[in-house]
C-alpha cells in the first residue's frame, strides 16, 4: 500500500462511525491488515470492478449509488456460496474529472452497504490514472468447511428458483437510455429502486444453506439465460424454464409495455409484442446481483418457508433436467432452446 | 465476477503450467474462490494497484515488467510482515490501446512471480475501460498467530538495517526520463536489474521473523525517509541514520555521478555535488520494494547471520532513539533533521 500516510487517514474517515469489522488484528495504517480467520471454516475471496462508462454511468447513477451497486456485486458473489461477508479491500483509480467529495461519497456507501452486510473495509489504495475512474473491490467471507455452495452439484430434478425480479437492471438502462440525454425519469420507480439499492442475499443464502437443501448456485450477474447456462455447464446437466412462472411485477411489466411502444415507433405500425419484450427483459444480459438456486426437491418447501418468512421474492422457475439442453416451456406450451445470445438484445456493455 | 465464462478461462491459461496453490477448495470458474486456512495463523491481506503513466510507464518497462513489479510491490507488504503469500486476485481495467498479448504478458509475469514466492492466483477480474491501463492485486498470506511484524514495537536502542539499495527506483527514473525519448539505456546495467526484477524479500523475512528479534519493519516503497517517518511515527520514537552507512553501490554511484553531471549541465559552471545527489537517491522517494527494520540488538548478530548465508545484502543504517526526532549524521560528522520532503527531489509521480 504506497502513501501510507494519507492513506491511512483517507480509510480511518472512510470507515469512522462503522462497526469495526470482528476478527481484524490489524486494520488500515501498517503495510497489510492481519485478520484472524475462524476455526472451522473456509476462507471465501472474490473481486469486481466498476469501471465508470462500463459499469455505471454518472449521468444515470451518483457515485454513492455507484458504490452500493459495487459493494452489492461483491457481496451477491459470496452470497452465492453462501458465505459470510467479513472484510474488504476497496481500490480507486481516479481521474481529474472526479473531485475528492465524489470518491468519498462512493467509498462511503460502498463501505456502509458492506457494513449492513457484516463486511468491513480493512485496508485498500488510491491513485490518480488518466481517464476512466474505477473502482476495484476484494472481499473476504467465510463458510463453514466444504459447505461452500458451488455452481456444480445440480442434479436432474432440481428445482430452479431465483430471488428478485431478473431484468430490471436491463430495463433500466434500455429505458434510461432513450433519447438524449439519458435519464432515468422515465424508468419504474420500483425498477429504480431495484437497481441504485440492490437488496443482499446473504442472509437469506445464509438461511437456506442451513437447511442442507441447495445443491448448486450462481449469482444472477449476467442475466437468467446466461448464468443457467454456467451453472448447467459446471453441473453437466440441462434445465427447464417454464415462460410463465418467471416473476415480473408492475414495474417490470410497465417497463416492457414501454420498450415495446418505443420500439414501435422506431420501427412503425407493427409494434413488437410486450410480452417478447418482458421475456427479453427476464431472460436476457442484465446484473441483477440476485441467486439462481437449484434446490433438491424435497428441500423446496423448507426454502420457501424461509423466504416468506424473511420476506424474500422467490420464485419457482423451472427444474434441472438430464442431458445438456437448456429450452423455454413457452406460455403456449411449446419448448424452443434457452440460448443465451439470444437474450442479449439490450446488452450495450454496461 | 462478470463475464465468468471467459473469466473463468482467461484465469485457467493464466495459471496453466504453474503449481496450483495449496489449500484451493474452489480455484477461479465459480463466483468466488474457496481456501482453506492453515490453523494457528493469521491471514493477511493487501493490495496494491499499478496505473499506467502513473506507477510504470510503457516506454520504460515491458508489460512482463510491470507485471513482475506489481507483483512485487504486493510481495513486499506481505514480507514486511513476516507473511506467507498464499493466494491473489488480479483485476485489470484494459483500454483499447493494449493488445491481449500484452495483457496476457503482464498477467502471465504476474502469477510467475507469485508462484515463486508460494502465491497462486486464484480469481480475478476484466474489463475494458477507456483511458489508462490498470491493474489491481489483492494479495493473501498467512503468518503465525500474533506473529506478524508491526510498525509500532521499535524501541530506543534498536538497530535500524535495511535490505538492498534502496534509491534504485528513483535513479532509474530519474536517469531514464532524461532527454527526449525517455531511455533506460542511460541507466547503469545493475540498477534496471533491481527495478525490472525486485528480489523477493519474503523467505529472509520469515527466517529473520522466527529469530524473533525484529521489533518493527517497514516496506521500502515511498522511500527510506518516508517510510522510517512512519515506522517512527507509529512506534512513537525518533531514530538517527548515519550518511557514510547507507547501501550504495558502484551501479548506484553511477547513477548518481551521471545525475550530479546532467545537473551541472543544466545549471551551469558549478556541478552539484556526487555525494548530494547520492545522499538524495538513497533518501528520497523510491519504490524499492526493500525492508527498513528495528532489530533488538541483541538479535543483530543473528539477522547478520542469516542474510550473509541467504546472500541478501543487508545494511545497518543507524538506530532508533527515544522521542520523536529523525536526524541525518552525515559523514561530517554533524546531525541535521531528516525531513522527508526534503528528499522528494527527484519525485515526479511515478
Amino acid at each position: 500500500m504506497p502513501e501510507p500516510g494519507s492513506e491511512s487517514a483517507r480509510i480511518a474517515a472512510l470507515i469512522s462511525g462503522l462497526p469495526s469489522g470482528e476478527g481484524v488484528i490489524v486494520g488500515p495504517g501498517d503495510d497489510a491488515a492481519v485478520l484472524r480467520p475462524r476455526e472451522g471454516r473456509d476462507l471465501v475471496a472474490t473481486t469486481d470492478a466498476f469501471v465508470e462508462g462500463r459499469h455505471f454511468r454518472r449521468d444515470l447513477l451518483t457515485s454513492a449509488e455507484a458504490g452500493v451497486r459495487l459493494a452489492a456485486a461483491n457481496l451477491s458473489d459470496l452470497a452465492a456460496m453462501a458465505a459470510e461477508p467479513r472484510w474488504a479491500l476497496l481500490s480507486l483509480v481516479v481521474p481529474t474529472s472526479w473531485t475528492q467529495a465524489e470518491c468519498q461519497l462512493l467509498e462511503r456507501a460502498c463501505a456502509r452497504t458492506l457494513a449492513a452486510a457484516g463486511a468491513a473495509i480493512v485496508g485498500g489504495n488510491l491513485a490518480s490514472g488518466e481517464g476512466a475512474f474505477s473502482a476495484t473491490l476484494a472481499l473476504l467471507g467465510d463458510v463453514e468447511r466444504d459447505r461452500a455452495w458451488k455452481r456444480s452439484g445440480a442434479k436432474p430434478g432440481d428445482v430452479l428458483a431465483v430471488t428478485g425480479v431478473p431484468g430490471s437492471a436491463a430495463a433500466f438502462l434500455a429505458l434510461a437510455l432513450w433519447g438524449n440525454p439519458p435519464s432515468r425519469a422515465r424508468v419504474p420507480h420500483d425498477v429504480v429502486e431495484r437497481v441504485v439499492a440492490p437488496v443482499s442475499r446473504v442472509q437469506f443464502a445464509r438461511s437456506i444453506a442451513a437447511t442442507g437443501g441447495v445443491r448448486a448456485a450462481i449469482d444472477v450477474s449476467d442475466g437468467l439465460a446466461a448464468d443457467l447456462a454456467h451453472l448447467c455447464a459446471a453441473s453437466g446437466v440441462g434445465a427447464r424454464i417454464d415462460e410463465g412462472s418467471l416473476p415480473g411485477d408492475e414495474a417490470l411489466r410497465a417497463a416492457a409495455r414501454a420498450l415495446s411502444a418505443h420500439a414501435g415507433q422506431e420501427r412503425g405500425p407493427l409494434p413488437a409484442a410486450e410480452g417478447e419484450f418482458l421475456t427479453r427483459l427476464q431472460l436476457g444480459a442484465s446484473d441483477d446481483y440476485e441467486l439462481l438456486l437449484a434446490i433438491a426437491p424435497a428441500g423446496w418447501a423448507d426454502c420457501e418457508r424461509i423466504a416468506q418468512a424473511q420476506g424474500v421474492p422467490l420464485t419457482r422457475v423451472g427444474e434441472i433436467r438430464a442431458g445438456d439442453e437448456r429450452v423455454l416451456r413457452t406460455t403456449s406450451g411449446d419448448e424452443r432452446a434457452l440460448d443465451e445470445p439470444g437474450w442479449d438484445h439490450f446488452r450495450n456493455g454496461s
